[in-house]
């Protein structure tokens, strides 16, 4: 399945229509989402505003591989913004009667969706639906196989945004599993676009991508040199579950490796911060003092992440608004 | 358990208080149904709308057999009226601590549902339900085992109506297993009600009824010749875990003898549609070819349920208005 | 873990922030929550108004022990109040992933969470997130391991206020499972607080904790004698599930010694009244004849549990609006 055909995710405008990467994406669009993310908290309680910009959209979150982190990030965003949410669990209930991923498509379109969250454990699942909706519907990618998590990469650039302002400046070093992470990947993808002065991955040989320097990032295989003077550290999930096969450490190993301690986080910047996609491991990928520390922004990225969700979509519909109104008076 | 007391779904007024079978209603309490159904698509869009009618209404809906697609098409249905949602999957719930179905339901409706909508294996659960709800309490049949599924044999007919004007006028086949459906017994009460001109079911003698002449239809066990000349062409899904016990043909056999081909469809008139309840089972009782073809509107009938269940939610509740503004005048 | 520590459950001015438990309650905390549940019933046609009190709060519903019943009056009664509501199934997702308690609380009131309706098989629980959510978030207690259940116990008060009158009156009977009932210990401290004439608790030795006075309850084995003069009976689910390891009595044996039947209900004064938490155990703790009688207000229960729930909620939020008020004027 071709996956690199960016193209697809923009309307005749050139404006996002679907969000499936942020491959080839431009540096104004994502810092339009990331703006209007800002706008999405009440100034004078710090809260997620309630607001009626989805009023009457049908938003169906279809989730082919069971996240309920994920989706409940996804359900709270799309409530904020008043649209009728539906929430689909496919993995249990069409699939067990034989249907295919594009009938499946087809029906859920005829029901009246307006977007489509979309989470598959397949690389390229939500460019499929993409590449198969009607013209009126948008397609967001929560997260598929190996390729791309973008609504995660957008968040966690908001979040280095607001703790240490402009990317540009900044050497980001990211730790872990970069093989099979998409996480990864829409990360590189984000802080290339938007210009970081340095991105560094930081893991052992058998986690690595065959030729990461394609990338554009720094690879390191030592963890203490990897972290040196950088602004951002971020951590990755260690996804056993995706690690079937490969020759794997150990996790006590792998903590010994390449666990984030205060004593490691010692050799980046003194106000670097602390980043995980989460769920945290606990000694594993990361030490309790650390992702409980002063330097830890793991839980605002989670708050943020509404906020850039509510974004995402409010940018797409709202793109969509502009191409019919232009349509009709052309 | 008796299944054929059609009055129990009417009021004092004679009007549509539940809808459990289509067997005793008359044609313009269906086409009352068609018709608002009409009004909620958006002329300009051809959208569905979202309206107030059912704000404040609670509507529960009560699968006890597990069906994703038959309880999205009511949940969105249901917010589009603006109606509060519950959805209960009965069979990993209250069973398992051994609560009788009639404790079930008198439990839901004090906690104050104003609807309940139905799904349950057993034929006449539904019937069981509004033989002991409370007066202000109305049941929506959602398929109860082999006996009916109003809702769908009437998204059918708007669907009919929509493609080929009166039904009147029409010849229709109905195609496959037709002794354990549900949706073919519906189907053909609705089709009698409207008064097609002739309703015939095609399918192999082990799947048909004992006395099929009863229902007022034409028998075929020869595809060709049940297709020739018919407006209508509505394929059953073949439900393999209905089916146990009975001599059945392979499924390669199967489409051998009914499967839905293009050459077969040439036999039907020029213009026929094809209809399905989906999901379809692609290569068994349909080919792709003419399930993705210019004369399927399978999908058609997916959209036009959503207006249906909206209608006949809508139609239920302002019976009931009426009946009370009369209760109160008197 | 310490569960008496019933002051977490007050903010700085004194007033309910949390509902853990209610022990430590004062009388004029409890009827607050009685007579505003008595205002969300519409006096005209008895049923619950929709009010917008809550609009623009989330509130999660987390349950790492399933109860469909539990859950889905807490659903209905914050739809009632117009919240955004989130259902989170727990023992089925994250904890799959082997995320620590403290860390999914976390996450979830990163994720905009204003209140926690919390079910924990662990005793101990609800206290455990109201010991470390931030300070503008809520806990609701909805059912931890043997500890207490206080929306339970709440709603059972306002059923027997609304059928008896003055609590202070009357003499009660807890009937059953009293050593694993967090039900029965709710309600024991709720009859407390409203100055109960007489409290009596009806069971087995094996089924009773060691030192029931303690509790300010007369302790009966003998069901006859317990009922005696009685003005409300409550009869406890037989919960086989939570007796694992103790000697226990076969259902025979226990509805022989202990059901509910109409002979022994005569026992209690004549006008007294039937309870029940639900699902009941038809046969084991309660006969039909008396679970479907005249006396029992059984559903009434469920019906006012709505009405309680709604209640709490909107007095805990209300509490927290005027804290803040306050302070802001300071």
């Amino acid at each position: 399945m071709r996956l690199t055909e960016p193209d697809i995710q923009l309307n005749a405008q050139k404006k996002l229509r679907h969000l499936l990467t942020l491959e080839g994406l431009k540096e104004h669009q994502l810092t339009e989402i990331l703006d209007l993310a800002e706008t999405f908290f009440d100034p004078a309680t710090g809260d997620l505003k309630k607001v009626p910009l989805l009023r009457g959209k049908t938003i169906m979150n279809v989730f082919f591989e069971p996240s309920t982190r994920t989706r409940t990030t996804f359900e709270i965003a799309e409530k904020r913004l008043s649209a009728d949410v539906v929430n689909l669990n496919i993995a249990t209930s069409a699939t067990k009667k034989g249907e295919s991923l594009l009938d499946t498509l087809w029906n859920l379109q005829a029901m009246g969706a307006d977007m489509f969250v979309i989470r598959h454990a397949d690389s390229g699942a939500a460019h499929f639906f993409a590449r198969h909706v009607a013209p009126h519907v948008h397609v967001l990618n929560a997260g598929d196989g190996r390729h791309a998590h973008p609504s995660q990469a957008l968040l966690d650039m908001f979040t280095i945004r607001k703790h240490k302002g402009d990317i540009y400046d900044l050497k980001v070093a990211i730790v872990g599993d970069i093989l099979h992470s998409r996480v990864a990947r829409s990360q590189i993808q984000a802080l290339s676009i938007l210009g970081a002065r340095e991105i560094r991955v930081i893991g052992p040989r058998t986690l690595m991508p065959s030729h990461p320097e394609a990338l554009g990032v720094h690879v390191y295989h030592d963890m203490d040199r990897g972290l040196e003077d950088v602004d951002v550290v971020i951590m990755l999930r260690l996804q056993n579950e995706r690690m079937s096969g490969a020759r794997l450490p150990s996790e006590k190993e792998f903590f010994r490796l390449y666990g984030l301690t205060e004593k490691r986080l010692a050799r980046a910047k003194p106000d670097a911060i602390v980043m995980h996609p989460g769920p945290i491991n606990r000694g594993v990928e990361i030490d309790s003092a650390v992702a409980d520390g002063p330097r830890s922004v793991i839980l605002d990225q989670v708050t943020n992440g509404i906020a850039v969700r509510m974004a995402i979509m409010a940018v797409i519909f709202s793109n969509a608004a502009q191409l019919q109104q232009q349509e009709r008076e052309a």
